[in-house]
């Protein structure tokens, strides 16, 4: 018997780990539970990490860990409670982030897009059809 | 209130999708939930997702999702049950797949390393003591 539950840790990287961490630290208020010369560890519920990782300090790292890192702008989404899309909004916009974009999934899900200070694309989607909205998009052919 | 539940959507970049996805349904097991021309929707646990998106497509896709898109290595960590590690460590010998590395974190928690055919790094992490175990470690000083 072998079986996935879930995503334990995802990656975004950045240039400047201090300012990234502000930023998501302050304006998601994700809890830090690790910090490294060239990692932050931030807490994403109760069971899954995002780690933010300094290209360059991580790109020079002795390691036994295996290597990793990617240039350019990557993305995540988190999930939010269906109720709170309004609230993260007023968040959002109390710290001065620009929403890029919204997406309605036409399944009773919707998503709000914005950027972090690396041009990462990050996206807040509700919860309450995720992920079964995705076969209900597909059978639609959108 | 404004909360997150936890990571809804993780992404890899791959260089041929259709390579990609073979490998993440047959080697890992995981579920199609969705694909389109240049993305593959992988269920990874009842609640999240992982995105194999083909870059170069990506980047050539007209679409008013914000654009993201990252060149190199990746990471992503899958969280198993713990006492499924032999099995995996089984299942990927019966695929033809290195296992890279074995990390023993010292707090009741090991991981197993190894790559896709686009040389992300894939780690396999047992999910007893995670995430609270980078608390652990970082008050141990590593």
């Amino acid at each position: 018997m072998t079986e996935i539950l879930g995503v334990a840790e995802a990656v975004l990287y950045v240039a400047d780990l201090q300012r990234a961490k502000t930023f998501y630290t302050t304006v998601l208020g994700l809890p830090v539970t690790a910090e490294f010369e060239d990692a932050c560890f931030l807490q994403t519920g109760p069971n899954s990490t995002l780690i933010l990782f300094e290209l360059e300090k991580l790109q020079q790292r002795q390691s036994v860990i295996p290597a990793h890192g990617a240039k350019g702008a990557g993305h995540i989404a988190l999930a939010i409670p269906t109720d709170q899309m309004n609230a993260w909004r007023a968040r959002l916009q109390a710290h001065g982030v620009s929403i890029e974009h919204e997406q309605d999934w036409g399944a009773g899900t919707h998503s709000i897009y914005f950027r972090d200070p690396d041009n990462n694309s990050l996206e807040l989607i509700d919860a309450a059809h995720y992920p079964r909205m995705w076969q209900q998009i597909q059978k639609k052919g959108t």
